[in-house]
């Protein structure tokens, strides 16, 4: 616990795996490209999940839940969609094992459990939730359908790491269906700005909100929006989508509906989702080289209280104390952890907390006793200031309002130092490699020329923005007219 | 929506699958065996699921998360554990699909795709939860580990009724690590206590609590701890276990730790765990011939409020009225629901309800507003009241108390009637055909007797009571001696 991690410049791949592992997020698992969530980990999902669920259900969304398989011939009913995951599906094709013959307490699979049509571990459920819709949908009166599912999806990735690329992930999946293409290109975008609502207010994290280009849109999607944030190594990730689907999948699901004038429709269709990638993202937002930094919003513990005492009597009058301020500050819907443990030095603590970005940390000894204050150690910006036990409370609460508003700023302040104009593809290449982030750019439209500027640099569009300055130009790379810049940056 | 469904009389099970589908609860899915939860059976799983959490947190469990798959190796670690479940496993073989060259827009299983290892879709966790947990304990310092995780699970079952019995659900799985066998005992005892008062208190339906009898343990465990409801045809469910594993799975894996004393011992273990099944006891415990009838501490909604109107300018007036309610009994933090569809007619809607379960209806039209008043209608009952406006949330309060509490006696007097205690073979047979329920009676012990008895009848030992008069006997069926009555029953 108490080992130094890696510094971000010396080798930040491996900062960022020694802080998931060493802040005791998540670990590998002997299943390839699966990962184990820990307990720490977990509870900053489920701060995440409440947030957002409460969200999607103030917004008129209900959660519902669909099956983990897709039998094949749905899967591979949305071409395009089928197309986009076919290489990273898990399949299942028996339902039973039996003993080994030869091996006495070993198990083989049975060959003749074989399954007369083998099923796909969901990569994302469109199609079986598509399927499922076209018995609940007749009229115009049974829509629109507003349903997200929490779940667990698999995806057969090649490269993994831990949050950010896994085989198996946690994720929440919006499905919706519509009369109108208005009204489902409304849903989508206002799914849109719920992630960025949620990522930049309750995450810290600042994004750039914009539409995906054709080739890096959703397979199956006629839009895709999205939010992308930006890493401290100058990598933009991908922090949530939500896509417009056109009628792909009601035309290849046959789901019509009875309009009030009397026609049968097509049914326009939405899907939105953001993943345990998020706490990737807020990994490599807001954290240092001494570890994690978390927002007071997704802290398990907001406040982590360490006694400071010799021997067996200034331990009790110690953690008396400790124990009231600590009851006070429960009182006060603030998230308290009391470190009591006798076996472990205060220093060995602080480094422990300082290594799992608890926001605000408070020591309290006998001379604080005695003066009735403790000392409060800011994790973000590591200032400690002596507090007077009284005005505790009120003290904690606005510290903790600013450390989240303060790791918002610090963030966006980076982002902003790292988007740069450019108008040559000298510069682009020239910003790329020695400074990275988000270049704003020409661009002319066409796949052929992203194509070939993702060949050159590795660089991809990560989005068109939303709020795009109208301004013709020429693209960067071929010259040709362009009618806006877009956002370039290598990726994770 | 208006359908009558078929009387419990007539056809028990036929009964039990239309209120599933007719309330809106769940259907089959296009995946053998899987179901879909809709939206107003996912809120219900969603009530328990926040209840059971608050009761775990609250006594030191924390989530996290574990891989979907169990690589065989793993799978068959815990012999018992593996050989229990072998037979209903679906088995991962690939992880790529392609392009089928014989027909367009088709795909085909990747033959070069292939798994090394077989991968399980877990049917239960404990053998990649103990491989993981071996490298997180070393010493006594290390434990207890107190987890529980909320997942799917797939067991391969061959005859499946939604939420009774599917391939796929939705359950929570608790997995501790302990440094004694007390310590694990204890665990798993105050795990069974606590899904007997939730399911007593929370879901009204009252449980016999009891240890299973060997045949009918855990795979892998050295006790089972389990609640028994009894369902209204007579028929037993199990709506809980909770498993003392002893060493086995730290044996399995070897998971030692460092003792206090010096030496290195094997770790001792629980798990325990409650699925939607919980659903499917919900609705057999409390409906009736009119359909689902919902304790309010799981109702998605608790009130619904109809407007009684004709014509437009009554519409508003009663609308407003309603709208008042509605608001002073959110304040009251009641979930309620409003439905002013004008295109049904208030008939249809009261069917509606009924069928739907929901505790109480308000009736309001013309001349409840003119007199300040409302009708009130129970589910429950069927009892009606006009209250006057100005005490409704009050009214409505104690009504939700008092259904909740009229639930659960009703549930306890039909499981108390439905009690038999039997001294002869004769008896036993006779009561199980004429009236079903428990039948409690002597038995000696042996898996010999307990089989012959189920061959003969196909009543199982449903469990040996914790409440266990001390009374010693004859054995219902072999004469020997017993050392105490056990529950008998058929069951689910």
């Amino acid at each position: 616990m108490a080992n130094k991690i890696t510094p971000r410049k010396e080798d930040y791949s491996k900062w960022y795996n020694e802080i998931v592992v060493q802040a005791d997020l998540a670990e590998n698992s002997a299943v390839r490209g699966c990962m184990v969530i820990k307990p720490y980990g977990y509870a900053i999902w489920e701060k995440m999940q409440n947030e957002l669920d409460k969200m999607f259900k103030e917004t008129g969304h209900e959660n519902a839940y669909f099956p983990l398989f897709v039998p094949k011939s749905l899967f591979e009913a949305e071409e395009k969609n089928a197309e986009g995951f076919a290489k990273e599906c898990a399949v299942v094709t028996h339902y039973r094992l039996k003993n080994d013959g030869n091996n006495k307490g070993k198990l083989i699979v049975d060959p003749n459990a074989k399954l007369e049509e083998e099923l796909i571990v969901r990569p994302t459920s469109e199609a079986v939730i598509w399927n499922t819709y076209k018995s609940w949908i007749q009229s115009y009166r049974d829509l629109p359908i507003l349903i997200n599912q929490w779940a667990n999806v698999v995806r057969w990735e090649m490269r993994t790491r831990l949050f950010l690329r896994t085989a198996e992930f946690l994720w929440q999946e919006g499905h919706t269906a519509h009369t109108t293409k208005q009204e489902a290109l409304d849903e989508a975008k206002l799914m849109n700005k719920i992630y960025a609502n949620f990522v930049e207010n309750f995450m810290s994290i600042p994004v750039i909100q914009g539409t995906k280009s054709l080739s890096e849109r959703f397979a199956g999607a006629e839009e895709t929006f999205c939010i992308e944030a930006l890493m401290q190594d100058g990598k933009a990730l991908q922090a949530g989508t939500s896509h417009f689907l056109g009628q792909n999948f009601a035309k290849a699901f046959d789901v019509k509906f009875a309009s009030k004038n009397g026609g049968l429709e097509y049914v326009w269709a939405t899907s939105w989702g953001v993943s345990t990638r998020l706490i990737g993202a807020l990994i490599m937002t807001h954290s240092d080289d001494n570890g994690l930094v978390l927002p007071p919003n997704l802290a398990p513990y907001q406040v982590v209280i360490v006694p400071i005492y010799r021997g067996e009597e200034q331990m009790k009058e110690v953690l008396k104390v400790a124990e009231k301020i600590k009851s006070e500050l429960i009182n006060n819907n603030i998230r308290v952890k009391l470190d009591n443990r006798d076996n472990f030095k205060p220093g060995f603590k602080f480094n422990e907390y300082e290594l799992k970005g608890v926001p605000l940390r408070i020591a309290i000894g006998p001379k604080d006793i005695e003066n009735r204050n403790v000392e409060v150690a800011r994790r973000d910006d590591f200032s400690k200031n002596i507090v007077s036990q009284n005005e505790l409370p009120k003290y904690i609460k606005n510290q903790l309002i600013d450390i989240q508003k303060t790791l918002f700023d610090r963030a966006k302040k980076f982002q902003k130092d790292n988007i740069t104009t450019v108008d040559s593809f000298e510069d682009f290449k020239d910003v790329l490699n020695k400074k990275g982030g988000f270049i704003l750019a020409h661009w002319d439209g066409t796949e052929v020329t992203e194509n070939a500027i993702k060949n050159e640099t590795k660089a991809t569009i990560r989005c068109i923005p939303l709020e795009n300055k109208k301004e013709t130009g020429a693209c960067v790379y071929s010259g040709k007219p362009s009618k806006g810049r877009v956002f370039f940056a290598k990726a994770y």
